[in-house]
């Protein structure tokens, strides 16, 4: 089965990209496609070492987007992209998602440009497949105060939204190919929204198990309403490049309110929405737990996300 | 059963009425919601002589909606009645839809704005049901040149979009509450979208079956593609009120690119999108055959339409 993938380098691409590598039923035939001024980056070449085959592919956005925020004109590159996709026959497209859920419009900017793209996909009528995974194991764990797992954190949430007992979605990002590998090969899913999440967790019962796994008593930064409002109200009032940490510092109240207060991210509200449930589809898949993750990283063998993102910061 | 009604005097609201009114089971208590101006209105007494409970409600669009185009403001009015419904613990709510199949977003723009209401009713979590239930009968036929059954047709669309083999679904404006009752009591059909529709037929089918029917020959005026496509750019330019005939002249070529180009309106196009279809959920509904509603309308006793809207134009 041949799959071409935009992004192949990035952190949601990697795990994809080594997903459908291990997969032996069925085998995936990879191919990234690369933009041409990146086609010698180390990242690039370790690809092709890997066995991926690597195509020059130069997107742009559409002209009409170029006036849109630098991120909301990112995903919209997937605009051409669906309409190729389109007029080649590909017979299944999965636009950028992989996200927590959350609804349509109205609460993540990020969200809303996403909707538009699915949009665009059902006017044309490219067969998708629309895959959440909830919120990364690599940025749920908060800080310990010996330091000795900041190698695998060079982004937290910093705080904990509301009471702390919202249940939240979390998934391994290594896992997210090796669920992908299955649900691109499931006619079950053609056309379908998915929730492909490894667990189910409130922020305090992260907290707690961060504490007994280390050892360490950890501070409880719960981060009030109010404060979460004001912070909602100063993202969606200027929102910086989602190239940077900064970024993140700004629509972490976004995320704060869907996944905090709102409790959007969990399997009921995904149901709710339509959503299938890949635990449920697949109940044969083993994934990493949440302990074994925290203990993974207390270990000091975690992979760590973001290199290239904190080395640019240094 | 208790239903509540916004828009009970309206063409799809009547029929609502009369099919929840007709349930044995089933049995619905019908309350209309109406406004404090209208309460004295011939059909307004005319729902309370047919058992309809009557409830003053007068419902504003939100602000930020003011400056929006008048169908749009008046779609949005959906907005505060949804906050009211989720308040209330309404079990169930049925945006304004009941129209053809369509995009969500990029091809009708009264349907991007009726997405806008249904991205509200997700953000809230309320339980809703979505029914599209195609063209109506009441608006398909051709007149005939004898003018006989002009009586039946204030609105018609004037002509035949492209070559006229293009599939489109139909349902009889009367069958519509009909399915509306089976469906509202339908457990399958929550949080789901149903696609309500009585039959399938190009137009020139319809054009052979009213020839066929009234033994008269009918022009074809063929639409092409060119000349709708003219007709989407100046409708997107700027759209009258839909309170008025000019509305339907304008955005007729939309419907014309949407159902009759693109084909959009359709069984096929309606599972792509994830509709549920209300022939398979209730096999045993009988509805009004295009056949039989051609013989009515030829019998001079059809039901008339709009004509409130009619009377205003004299």
């Amino acid at each position: 089965m041949k799959v071409a993938i935009l992004g192949a380098t990035g952190e949601t691409g990697t795990s994809i990209v080594n997903g459908l590598l291990g997969s032996k039923e069925p085998r995936y035939e990879v191919t990234a496609l690369i933009r041409k001024s990146s086609l010698k980056n180390p990242q690039v070449l370790a690809l092709q070492a890997k066995g991926v085959k690597v195509v020059e592919a130069d997107l742009s956005a559409p002209e009409d987007a170029l006036e849109t925020p630098p991120c909301a004109a990112s995903l919209l590159t997937q605009i051409p992209l669906v309409n190729a996709a389109k007029a080649a026959g590909v017979k299944r497209f999965l636009p950028c998602c992989f996200a927590p859920v959350m609804p349509p419009e109205g609460v993540l900017q990020l969200r809303d440009t996403k909707e538009h793209v699915i949009n665009h996909i059902k006017k044309v009528r490219l067969p998708y497949t629309i895959v959440d995974v909830g919120f990364w194991y690599q940025l749920m764990l908060p800080r310990l105060s010996s330091g000795r797992i900041d190698y695998a954190l060079p982004v937290t949430l910093g705080g904990i939204a509301g009471d702390g007992n919202t249940p939240c979605a979390f998934t391994d990002l290594q896992d997210v190919g090796r669920w992908i590998a299955r649900i691109i090969a499931d006619t079950r899913t053609l056309n379908k929204m998915v929730f492909a999440y490894n667990s189910v967790l409130t922020m305090n019962q992260v907290y707690d198990m961060s504490e007994e796994a280390s050892g360490e008593r950890i501070d409880r930064n719960y981060i009030s309403a109010v404060e979460i409002k004001t912070g909602v109200d100063k993202s969606e009032a200027s929102t910086p490049s989602p190239n940077s940490f900064n970024y993140f510092e700004v629509v972490k109240y976004q995320y704060f309110n869907s996944m905090g207060l709102r409790g959007d991210n969990t399997p009921e509200y995904a149901r709710y929405l339509g959503y299938l449930e890949a635990t449920e589809l697949y109940p044969g898949m083993k994934v990493t737990t949440p302990k074994a993750f925290c203990q993974e990283v207390l270990s000091g063998k975690a992979v760590t996300i973001y290199q290239r993102l904190a080395s640019a910061a240094q």
